[in-house]
This record gives structure tokens, C-alpha cells and sequence, in this order.
């Protein structure tokens, strides 16, 4: 994603979610209002939340903080968690989202609870059943995107079409893809294939109007073979964390490999920095995060470990994904869908396919 | 594993079974035969197979060809091809091991009728539900095992408690570890995270006498921090695929990322062949293929993309585990706990745990 110029935004931190809050998500705070024109409401234990800002400088003071006096730890029932705690941060940040106080919410905390807080606080968009994460995969051709990694660990069918209808919308309108190609996760290339849920998956794909190009395995998670990669979100999770754990470990393998030979010593010295850099291009610290795609409402997930780096890029994608209006594009094209449906079922036979959505496609 | 003097041994090898077979299935097992001192019986279409194998020099003609009319194509229902196709290459195989006139199968076919087949024909081991693929993962610190990677992409939490046993007792006696780390393939580390399987897995592996370290997630697949990974087979088959599909690119996305400039270049080429040592350290090709455990009998099952040095190593790894009688560890063990059980049921109280089969640990 390129860089952008922002309109002011004013986005929720959730100041408790994640293994080093609040430091380092204060941390990021001060630095994506450093870096992007943007405001942020950190949510959490005023006192706490305060002491951490001291040790910053913020321009402006375009960082508040509003108290919440809970915090659900990583490890709690997500449900129950949002059940009981109703003043928890993560909870809280959806409030002010649903009351229009902040256009979007990054919460790097436990998954469950904001997939859940939100779910049943902001809802769903029309027609969309559960929501999904989505995110960026560097791949030898260009970035694709992948759909769900952690919301959702045992989707039913129509919940992984339903990830497939978002991420083509997602591709078209933040990618510019013009007809993004479609891909389900699976462990062979035929129908035959895999689960219940993904040969199931598989025919609804198939009778779409996608670009579906079938099944894709593992080894092309990262060729670029399709620009949406759709999965559940249990296997979309081991596999992008994963796929960051290895390039994060690519350094140290071939360290350990080069130990016993100068000549290829020196052969790692020179290359070091491309090393770092393909380990750079594959970590989430610089996407940050994935939307929650699905919601209605903007809310950016981060891994529970973030940097304060990921934290601020994380910040950065909030604010772009509002910008672009994903949400509005995603409505938009349902509504059209349904409409089209509907004609195709009065005017004309019932095996015909529905309209091109692609036709209306924003470049 | 290290290099190992065999006895001779007979291995069935599916002649007809995988994307390039005959050619390169008929050159891996005439390379087997140079290399190894064991006869092969190539199982398949009698003319092809002979016509392949006169291209190769076979020492003491130690291939033989045993017929069979039908094949399984790769996108084929398994269990409706298994039934319909009784003379098929991969059938006749299991029917020979069964038979008792090979010590093993090898197979690069269609893994459903291959797990099929050999589940209906040769039967499970004593107490075990269901078969499931084990391979070996090189990590940062050594070799470390994952189970399954295929062969039951729907498991219930019992079949993976037993994917856990079964790879503590193959952990023990091919990879010589003591008391092996077992380890949950899972979206968290904590007990709430995942499915209702994986949580009801967790369960009973808590409860068990395993050296269980709780649940994994993606990032420390490679890291070592356990000797056995244990997960269904939708996400051990994808998982494995992606990670062979990454190194395999590994070299061109550097490449990729020097193109611009020369130091880089230069430095590329002189660890050029430390990178192809990672390639090859996690290729399959060397492993070969991963055995079908929890079979009455020793099946190989190896990729369909298998090359002949894959085919030639999976032959190989079907005559050590023949030789280490891995089936034979399972059943002693299985059977001593049921004995541990019954006695701790006679003369304890219901809370005490079971015996320590680790203590007859064969060093």
C-alpha cells in the first residue's frame, strides 16, 4: 500500500490489549500521531495510561485518554470475558466506535474478545454472517491478500464464500485489482479434496461469478498464484505466524548453515541487508495489522506481541481503511448483488448467473 | 537420521502412482536398488513398467514387476476407488504386504485411496482409531517430528491424543530422544484457544503421562521447542507444502532482492550454496516420504509430485522402519499401558496416574 495523505482521523487504541501494554502501545500511539495527522483516544487505566504518555512528547496533545477500568487478559473466554467485564478496555474502544466518537479501533489484545465485543456491539454488515480478518502476504509477485487468519476457526461454507465476496472487494478497492483471482486453501488441487467445509466451499466458489481459480495448496501461499487466499481463520493463523516465525528465523538458519566457510561468511556479510529486508517485507510489523472485515465498523487487529512499530502501522491502516470506505464498498456491492438477484429471478430463467459485479469496478 | 546397514529387504513399490509415474517412480527404485542392498517389486501396468525399467541397469535383477490393470488417478474419490478398482497398482500393494510377501509399501498415489486401501485391507494397531502421516521438520535445533500431515484432515480429539502417542513412541526409538516434548499445533498458547477439537485435545493430553508443553503456535514450528507436533491433517498437509514451496523460492526471492545491487550480488554468490543446503535440509526429496503410522504394516506415503531421488529415498525410509520395528515399539507400549491401567484400576485409587512407560525406554 502506498503512502497517503490522511484527513484527520480520530482512531480508539485499545491502551491494555497485548503482551507489552501498555508501554509499547503507547509507544506506537505517540508515534503514528508523530508520524500521520491523526488523533487517538487511548482507552484504559487512566493512571497507568497517563504515566506511559509522560514519557513521550505529543504534538498538539492529539493523544486522550479515556478510562476503563477492566482488561481482559489473553488467555479469558472471549464471550464470557465480554459478558462480564463491560468496562474492559477492548469494550470500551467499540462503545466509542458505535457512538461515533472515533472513526476506527486498533486493539493488538485477545482476539476472541474484540472479534466478539464487536460482533455483538457494532453488528455486521447487511447479508455477511461472521467476520474474518484480512491481510497482506508477500509473495514473489506482488502482495496478495489472505482471508480469514483468526476470527473465525471453524467457519462453515458459506461463511469462507462470504470471505471470498470481501476479499475481492477488498483487492478492487485498497489493491487495484481489476479482477482480483480467487483461491481456496486446501490440501490437493482437486474438487475432491479436503473437509466437508472446504468441498462444500469449493461448489459455492465454483457457481460464483468470481474469478475462482480453484483450489490452491501450501506451496503456492507465497507464488502469487491468486490475489485472494481464502482459509479458515485456524489454518490462516499457524500459517501466517508461521510464515513470520521462519523469516524472522531465515538469519539465524543460514548463519548456522555458513559457520564453517569463510568465503560464504563473507558471502552472508554482503547480503545481509537483502536478508533483512525480505525478513522486513514478510513481518507484520509492517502491515500491523488486518481488519476485521465484516463489521460495521472499522477495527484493526494486531498480534498480541506488536512492537510499538506494528502498533503505529496498525494506527496507519486504521486510518486508510477508513479513507478508502471498504465498508461502503463492500455495502454497496451486496445491495447491488441482491438487486441483480432479484431481477434475474423475474425476468429470466432460473439457471441464469447473476450480473457482473465487476463491471462497476472503482479504479 | 543417519546412514544404516539393512538387512534385505522386500518393498512394494506403487508403480503407477504419482504426477510423473512411471518414468521417475521406475528411476527412483532402480536407484534404490544401486544404492541399498533390498529388492523392490514394482507394482503397476506390466508393459510400461517393463518398457521404464529397460532403460535402467538393475544389478542382480532385484525388481521385479508384479501386475496390475487399474489405476487410481489423483482426483478420485478414495474410498469409492478403493471399492470399484480392486486391481488397482496401489491395492495390490497393500494386498502383497499383506500377504506377507513384501516388508513394505511405497506410494506416491492419490493419499486418500492410499490410507483407504491400507485401513480396510491391513487394519489398524491394536487400540488405534485411526492412521496418521508422521514426517520429519528440520528446526534451528535438530529434527523435530509432525503428525499428521495428511492421512485425516477431520480428526476428533481422540485421534489426536494418539498422534501424540504414536509420536512419542516413534520419537523414542527412530530419533533416539528420551522423554520427547509434545507439543499442540494450535492459534494461542492458552488452554481456550482453538477449535473444539484442539480444546478437547488439550484436555486429554494435560491429563496424560506425555511430556506435554502445551500448545504450539505457527511461529515455533522451526523453532525446536518440541521433539512431536501434533495436528490434523489439514493443517500439517498445508503447513509442510508451504514450507517446502518457501525454500524451494527461497533462492529466488533473494535473487529478487539483490538484482540492484553488486556487493549484494557478489555476497549471494558466495553463500549461494550455504542457501541450497537450507533448500535441500527441508526438502521432502530427502525425506522422501512420511510413514502411514498406526497401520498393521509399513506404508510410505511420499508426495505426488514426488522426483526419482524422492521415490529412491522413500524406499529407504520403508526399510528402516521396518528394521527399528516401529509397529512392534507401538504395540508393546499400547499394550503395557492397558496392562499399567487395569493394574492401577485394581490396586489404587481412580486419581492416581498411570505408570511411567517411560521408564523402559529403549535406549
Amino acid at each position: 500500500m502506498q503512502e497517503m495523505a490522511l484527513t484527520p482521523r480520530r482512531i480508539a487504541v485499545d491502551g491494555m490489549g497485548g503482551d507489552y501494554a501498555p508501554g509499547v502501545v503507547v509507544q506506537g500511539a505517540a508515534q503514528a500521531v508523530t508520524d500521520f495527522d491523526l488523533e487517538i483516544v487511548l482507552v484504559g487505566q487512566e493512571q497507568l495510561l497517563k504515566r506511559e504518555l509522560a514519557k513521550h512528547k505529543i504534538p498538539g496533545g492529539r493523544i486522550t485518554v479515556h478510562h476503563a477500568s477492566q482488561v481482559v487478559d489473553m488467555g479469558e473466554s472471549p464471550v464470557q470475558a465480554i459478558r462480564k467485564k463491560k468496562d474492559s478496555s477492548v469494550a470500551v474502544c467499540i462503545d466509542l466506535l458505535k457512538q461515533k466518537a472515533v472513526d476506527a479501533v486498533v486493539t493488538a489484545g485477545n482476539t476472541g474478545a474484540a472479534v466478539a465485543a464487536s460482533t455483538l456491539n457494532l453488528g455486521l454488515l447487511p447479508g455477511i454472517k461472521r467476520p474474518g480478518i484480512v491481510v497482506s502476504i508477500p509473495t514473489l509477485h506482488g502482495i496478495s491478500l489472505a482471508i480469514d487468519v483468526g476470527a473465525n476457526v471453524d467457519p462453515t461454507p458459506e461463511h469462507l464464500f462470504q470471505y471470498a465476496l470481501m476479499g475481492d472487494i477488498y483487492s478492487r478497492s485498497i489493491c487495484k485489482k481489476r479482477r482480483p483471482a480467487i483461491g481456496l486453501l486446501n490440501v490437493g488441487e482437486e474438487e475432491s479434496k479436503g473437509t466437508t467445509v472446504t468441498k462444500e466451499a469449493y461448489k459455492l466458489l465454483r457457481e460464483s461469478d468470481f474469478n475462482f481459480i480453484g483450489n490452491i495448496e501450501g506451496r503456492d501461499f507465497f507464488t502469487g498464484k491468486c490475489d485472494v487466499i481464502v482459509c479458515d481463520g485456524f489454518v490462516g493463523n499457524i500459517v501466517l505466524k508461521l510464515t513470520e516465525g521462519l523469516f524472522e528465523n531465515l538469519v539465524e538458519f543460514i548463519k548456522k548453515e555458513l559457520s564453517q566457510n569463510y568465503l560464504a561468511q563473507l558471502g552472508s556479510f554482503l547480503c545481509k541487508s537483502a536478508l533483512l529486508n525480505i525478513r522486513k517485507e514478510a513481518n507484520y510489523e509492517e502491515a500491523g495489522g488486518g481488519q476485521l472485515l465484516g463489521l460495521n465498523g472499522v477495527v484493526i487487529i494486531s498480534h498480541g506481541s506488536s512492537t510499538a512499530w506494528a502498533i503505529r502501522n496498525a494506527i496507519k491502516k486504521a486510518a486508510q481503511v477508513v479513507e478508502f470506505d471498504v465498508n461502503g464498498h463492500i455495502v454497496t456491492e451486496i445491495t447491488q448483488r441482491d438487486k441483480s438477484k432479484a431481477e434475474a429471478g423475474n425476468h429470466s430463467s432460473a439457471n441464469s448467473k447473476p450480473a457482473q459485479p465487476h463491471a462497476d469496478d472503482k479504479k
